[in-house]
């Protein structure tokens, strides 16, 4: 069988937070928004109906345990948020993840979606430390033990 | 306890296909896009999280059998898709429901997301009962009891 290997496109755009059970959790390097990715190490999975009902389940959970992450990200950058934007979409990138965003009103999107609005703006360094350390809080109570 | 009631938001935009074991499906009225919407029969959720667990991986189930009517809406109205999106905003309006979207790389969105784009395209009507007779073959396997 195949071993799993992360498309080279999330390299470019985001930073690795850690392993949960299912998914490669990373944080995308958007400063407009604070946004987490999930990418199943599933093989050839482009859909949510190409996992199996275990995986789609744990899917599920890590969405929710990201969310968490999202706004721990959020408080710890100063600008907390209450509501959640989650999407599966791959048009773009064939390889299968789900976005979790954090959304405010007054975010430059805001009510529509995220994706494909304007240029991703460059976290400072130390925020970026700091919203890394906050998304490893909630994603560090399920890491993958391999 | 207060009884389950749809957001008014829905009505104006979608049309009833089926009460799934959680959510009342509904088809979108937008012709440029095969699109149904799902709305968990929870009093006061907004979020995925708000959900028991059970509720979400029953949720998650009934994304993938609303994938498969997507597809059989898009192929029965003669523009078949292989490409789902699948999308939980609610920016707009507060009452948690879940967007399933098949895509084209024809459709006047591609790659991005269709949420805010343009004006709807009313179905003709006969394509619109089309649409919803396919939609309620995959729906019906798992109607609700009540």
């Amino acid at each position: 069988m195949d071993k799993f290997a992360l498309h080279p496109a999330f390299a470019a755009t985001s930073e690795p937070l850690a392993e949960l059970k299912l998914c490669h959790a990373r944080l995308q390097l958007d400063a407009r928004w604070s946004w987490i990715v999930l990418i199943p190490r599933k093989v050839g999975a482009r859909e949510i109906e190409h996992l199996s009902p275990q995986n789609r389940q744990q899917l599920m959970e890590e969405i929710v345990l990201a969310g968490a992450a999202v706004k721990a990200v959020a408080a710890a950058i100063g600008r907390p948020v209450d509501k959640l934007n989650v999407g599966q979409l791959g048009n773009i990138t064939p390889q299968l993840h789900v976005h979790v965003i954090g959304r405010r009103p007054d975010d430059p999107a805001w009510p529509g979606p995220v994706w494909g609005v304007g240029q991703p703006v460059p976290y400072a360094p130390d925020t970026l430390a700091r919203a890394i350390a906050a998304a490893q809080g909630p994603l560090g109570a399920m890491r993958s033990a391999s």
